[in-house]
């Protein structure tokens, strides 16, 4: 194995793919990172700027050159409104996820979307019990149609708060209403934040930032929590279910669909139309045993969530599962594709789709999806994605899958616990597990592959801190073994005897990115069982190797919700040691909670460690060992 | 006279005061602009990816270096994402802008705004009719509070398509509907757009640019329209008003208050307080003459035409006048206001105040208005003001005063007419009138200050192209002298007639940026009466000195309206031929109307003068000719 694979990533799958991908003559991810090197250091420290036509301005880092733009705005500022955008890229992103389940939800109710149904009926209620809807006697279609109604006023502008930050404990709002950072609406924020970071409207560092948060608040508790729940409401609220990971489980002898993206209404109808009895058929008829669908980055999650279906790789791995040769059909809705995909899959057979009215790209085929149409369209697509069956070349799936058990929906540990969150509380204040920490986000060519997901995990489990984890982190830890059953022996002896009690993995995999909500709403109940505030809570959060805008925002959410978060890259904010030292520092006495940014996921495991126990300390549960 | 400031500018008070500035070593955007060259190729071209942190990417001009981002994004993807995300600021600002007024008619209609008023019901009830409103018989508050309502649905996700766009002619919405841009929701559309522009959504550079052409309409037929429309409900719809201009406008006797932004809900509240006459007593008592008011910048033009206030200066110039010596007071509420005022105020006794929640400015006072306070507030700050007379130093105003003619909405043009729009119509048929051009945008130390306009102006009525104009553009005219009754000797035989018949300069200033949209409803009532499209009219659109992103938005909000529009400083496009190629003559095929790109206002005034022509051809106006 030469060092250049093992130096990219932890994964046996990645590294033999790597070879095979070099051999095929395919340009990676990893290729294009290392001809960028070095990258523009102005733009890495968030000191350039582009917001208007006098500029593009650049601020001196060393204090020689200009010091401000020219505007006259100086380094705070531009990495303050540099910053702000990422978060409303991000927040935007969730949110219009969110939107478009709802037009779902809407079509639904109003019998317009053959082949979705409304699957949960109970969410579905309590959900609209929280949009305050009667639903006495109402049928689920009339109470969806009011919900999805409902649920377009938050992306309004008449609110002045969003309805589900009712889900936050009442010292949560509290503080944000008093810090002048709650969220009113969810389109409304992304809009203010675009409108204040041009040139000559908001130009205070501080709040800037400080409407930042409130932005990733309408995207935590506005956008992505309404994409969650319109998910479990139309597919089904996950529960505990087994699966296999990494690019092993394609299979060589079946018909190998993949899907990737964010968004499960177009997977969901795929994996319809993978089960139908006459598209089985046609596939033997080719000559291949079986459909075999697999998933990528969160829309695999989706999937992996509520179905079981294996998760063939996360997003640096999305190339990679190409050059296998043995993809049939990739179908790809929103959000982290590359647009390399269709380069790579050009080498192969496997064809490319693209199925979002938002999204398009090279090398790919456009075929729309819309509620009305998305049950046909997929079959169809499914049959040309069998007849593709035939062109396959030689294939190479050097590696077996690997067990693992997803789909811990709050519901899912709630009902693991029994049917209420005490065992864990008293585990906790047992000091049998320490405390929670979440780690979530993508992975980034600079840093090595999986290794931050992988590597602060084992630490923290080792040190009985139980871990729920989503998106690519969550398929990380999958890869690594970590979520079967007997990964307990990797725990240590309090969350070892916990997690062996209940026949639960030490990793909870949590779902996709929008996810992200549901370790909100665990720690919301959690805080509100112990009569505090998520601040208060042994808990914390990590992105190890994020590198998407969203990721920005779902930090920054987790952090003006109270929870303590570590990033594995440095965000591009060093230009401005004011921003830096807000953000690291001074977010604690407005949040009560602020980032560290630690590459090493040794040396992250050690302050999220750190800042568990004085949680711990401060709550009193540690009192005896005082 | 030094060469550096008649390079900077071609206006005498800029000239005087440059030097002034000078000698009181106060740094300007000029000094700033040249400190910040060369700027980044780079960024000029569109050719720098921020959107991620697995970037900052660069891709290389030249072809030597990475042809693609480390997510594979070409130049034609990261340029048309760069773009996109320039209008969706844009759109954003001044839609955000049109919902502070919606607010204000809100809080108006349920009685939480003293000072506040009804003062157009005619338009109010005439706004409320296309809102769908039932006026019969209904209190203007009550009609403006349901109004308010029914305009924040439209910044909602609930509308197929904005209220407004039925102002536009049947064939442009079809056109828009076939294009797939109709827009929906105002704040959807810059969601979408951040949410497109997000690593791994939209990948398709021609689908970016054509949703951002539909996001820029959300701005023009969405949040200015509402912006413009309500603020004559409010403070009424404007009618000619002679005023004056530069810094001459300035008293050396009086207390002088500037206002800067673009809002007038807080200036039209400083602007009664200035009235007052317990106000106007103390001034006395403190040795003023009286209170002078002064706009700069759009709050300056939406004082100007509706009030006949006089304005100062226009972007470039408002620094400068703070060097004069002579502001007791300047307030600023937001958009295109220079971080730098702060740093030049404190060289003066000059006392800054910024007014808006979402707009601060390093050293300025923080006065917050809302629409309950304002009346109060004003007062508040105005005595302050007074105060601050006594600490006035030397004061420098070199220049007087230039006389002008504000005030043409579109109401006032038809009422001018004789209360039709026939007498235009059949000036055009005749050929007396060539066609109209609109003449807008900011400023920009890349241009010299206001040579554009003004030359480009002068060149177009020369001609006989009657010129409508706004913004910062609206102000160079004016201090110019092309606004002043008799500045029809610089017009064409034909258009000098015209004119000079209606007893009207050659030149209206239509208001401020969001009033951009009053030349879209003329240019409507214009194809309405010739019974064609926006894009079959011998119009044309130029921003001769454009700077910010909310210019760029209505460029393009022009041209998916069907005007074809000419730049003058280049966007940061030229990375991608793809995209320069498709703005500046793909677009015709797709709305009929494209843009152009022409630093040398001699040459713009050709390619619009050759564009008239050509529309004039078309429709068969010069049959006879021919």
């Amino acid at each position: 194995m030469s060092n250049i694979y093992e130096k990219n990533t932890i994964t046996e799958d990645g590294q033999l793919m790597l070879k095979k991908a070099e051999k095929d003559q395919i340009e990676t991810v990893w290729d294009r990172y290392q001809a960028q090197l070095p990258q523009c250091g102005y733009c890495e420290m968030g000191l350039s700027c582009r917001v208007c036509n006098m500029g593009p301005c650049r601020v001196d880092p060393f204090g020689e050159g200009p010091q401000k733009g020219v505007c006259g705005a100086d380094a705070d500022i531009i990495v303050a409104r540099n910053l702000g955008r990422m978060i409303a890229a991000g927040a935007a992103a969730h949110s219009d996820h969110g939107r478009d389940l709802v037009e779902v939800l809407e079509n639904v109710a109003e019998g317009n979307a053959p082949g979705y149904a409304i699957t949960d009926v109970e969410k579905l209620k309590q959900v609209a019990l929280d949009y305050g809807i009667n639903i006495d006697e109402k049928a689920p279609l009339r109470i969806a149609g009011e919900l999805a109604h409902a649920m377009q006023g938050d992306y309004g502008t008449r609110k002045k708060e969003l309805t589900l930050v009712k889900r936050a404990p009442k010292k949560r709002r509290e503080l944000w209403r008093n810090a002048g950072i709650m969220p009113r609406g969810i389109d409304r924020e992304t809009s203010e934040m675009m409108h204040r970071t041009h040139m000559g409207v908001d130009n205070g560092w501080q709040s800037l930032l400080l409407h930042a948060l409130r932005n990733a608040l309408s995207d935590g508790w506005g956008g992505s929590l309404i994409a969650t729940e319109v998910s479990d409401i139309l597919f089904g609220t996950p529960k505990p279910t087994p699966n296999t990971v990494n690019i092993g489980v394609l299979k060589e002898d079946e018909v190998n669909i993949v899907v990737h993206g964010h968004n499960p209404v177009v997977s969901e109808m795929i994996l319809q139309a993978c089960q139908e009895p006459d598209l089985l058929r046609m596939a033997k008829e080719k000559g291949a045993k079986g459909i075999n669908l697999a998933g990528l980055c969160c829309t695999g999650s989706e999937l992996l969530m509520r179905h079981g279906i294996p998760v063939a790789g996360n997003h640096l791995m999305t190339e990679l599962v190409i050059a296998t040769g043995a993809v049939e059909m990739m179908l790809v809705d929103y959000q982290c594709i590359m647009p390399s995909l269709g380069t790579v899959a050009s080498c192969y057979h496997t064809r490319m789709i693209s199925t979002s009215d938002k999204a398009r790209f090279p090398g790919m085929e456009h075929r729309e999806f819309h509620p009305d149409n998305s049950r046909e369209l997929a079959r169809e697509l499914i049959r040309e994605a069998i007849e593709n069956y035939e062109q396959r070349g030689q294939v190479y799936i050097p590696v077996e899958p690997v067990q693992s058990v997803g789909g811990f929906s709050v519901e899912a540990i709630i009902s693991a616990l029994g049917g209420t969150p005490a065992p864990l509380l008293e585990a906790i204040k047992a000091g049998k597990i320490r405390g929670v920490a979440g780690v979530v986000g993508c992975n980034n060519p600079k840093i090595r592959h999986d290794h931050g997901h992988v590597t602060l995990t084992q630490r923290l489990i080792e040190n009985d801190i139980l871990v729920v984890d989503t998106g690519c982190a969550a398929i990380a830890t999958a890869k690594a073994g970590l979520k079967m059953a007997d990964a307990i022996r990797y725990a240590g002896p309090g969350l070892k005897e916990v997690c062996g009690a209940l026949g639960i993995p030490p990793v909870l995999h949590m779902g996709s990115c929008v996810d992200n909500v549901r370790i909100l709403i665990l720690a919301s109940a959690l805080a509100d069982a112990l009569g505090c505030d998520i601040s208060d809570l042994p808990v914390a959060g990590s992105a190890p190797e994020w590198y998407s805008e969203k990721a920005v925002s779902i930090g920054t959410y987790f952090v003006a919700s109270g929870v303590y978060t570590v990033l594995g890259p440095m965000p591009p904010i060093t230009g401005s040691m004011n921003v830096v030292k807000l953000l690291t520092e001074g977010l604690n006495d407005v949040v009560g909670a602020a980032f560290a940014v630690e590459p090493d996921p040794e040396k992250a495991a050690l302050l999220i460690r750190r800042h568990i126990e004085s949680k711990r300390r401060a709550l009193g549960l540690d009192a005896e060992s005082v």
